[in-house]
């Protein structure tokens, strides 16, 4: 599948390399195209990802993950543009997290809105889909390095087709169906960003990023 | 040791029914002690529980535990008395939820604020510990009816003693010293509230509420 990820930070980049193992055809979306950071992480990324612009990345692809920070998300999919988004499925990673008073940090959206939504009301032609931002990258794209992948995946959209084609990227992942929750409308996406104050202070607690949450059920 | 459980819903009347079993000299406070249904379920919590005032109870206890609905717990603690509570460690398992827009709903504290550092900052001579607000009630009390007790419970206080008694009566709850896992300062039951749109989403999901989360780790 031709897959567009957005952003080359460390999420960007484990994404994009992990989607063009699997076999897709990858491009790196970032502000431009030939910086040579773009170029060497694209590169890092392998052999099929290749480096462009946000506009470039998101018209050739056919999925589109938002890889980038919370606080630039929404100038960032401005600039790939509405038209090269429509009709496509999104994958939002982000967390609208704000530095600007220090680490902690709060969240910029949060209990009556989130940062899905704002994407989805601003591109109603989208198909968001909130996935994978409750943890951190390596985990994202190889669960079963911690505790054999014993533990959970959530999204949440409004679209039941869209769902299910991101379901697939993450059983491509390795996440079994049944670590897979679907929490229902893209509304949901409230809980799974403002899951992050208490995943900040696992962090702080575990000393390391190495953990997940699962949910225990009879 | 003698508890003073503020509110006699369902969390209070499971705390106080719970910890009269386990020997303690339980008082439930309410607005007005005498009412029918008040005694009712100190009746119903056990022989040990008595029904009094939020005052009388908080005077009594030297353990106070505020398990009355977010939206009304300032008003409760400023019933049971700033001087009833000074010097006594208070343990809030209340979640600041917001009904006025329906189901779910939202948080009235959150992201930069908690219901737990407002209380402590109403009360600054009380030993506030967050805990226990994050599943249902009689999780709380057995632990063991789910999972085998494993799964997690949180904590989050200014103050290291109290915290150490609090994680006492957790431990008389059945809680195993692995699964209480102590978050910080107070600052921290923001995240611990912010769960609480994540958990209804869960309840929504699962049909019922006997479920918890587990942190996984290496």
């Amino acid at each position: 599948m031709k897959i567009a990820v957005l952003g080359t930070g460390v999420v960007g980049r484990t994404l994009a390399g992990k989607l063009a193992t699997l076999g897709h055809s990858v491009t790196m979306g970032s502000r431009h195209a030939a910086n040579p950071a773009a170029l060497e992480r694209a590169a890092l990324a392998g052999p099929p990802a290749r480096a462009a612009t946000f506009a470039e990345a998101a018209s050739d692809g056919e999925l589109v993950i938002n890889a980038t920070g919370g606080a630039v998300s929404l100038g960032v999919l401005q600039s790939a543009g509405a038209h090269n988004l429509s009709g496509k499925v999104l994958i939002d990673v982000g967390n609208p997290l704000d530095f600007s008073a220090g680490f902690p940090p709060s969240l910029s959206v949060h209990n009556t809105d989130s940062l899905a939504e704002t994407i989805q009301r601003t591109f109603p032609e989208t198909l968001v889909v909130k996935a994978l931002n409750t943890m951190r990258a390596d985990l994202m794209v190889d669960p079963d390095r911690l505790a054999g992948g014993d533990h959970d995946v959530f999204l949440a959209g409004n679209d039941s087709a869209a769902k299910e084609l991101v379901s697939g990227i993450l059983r491509e992942f390795g996440w079994r169906p049944e670590h897979i929750r679907d929490l229902g409308p893209l509304e949901a996406a409230r809980g799974l960003e403002m899951w992050m104050p208490l995943w900040l202070r696992l962090y702080a607690l575990q000393g390391n990023r190495m953990f997940n949450i699962k949910v225990v059920s009879d």
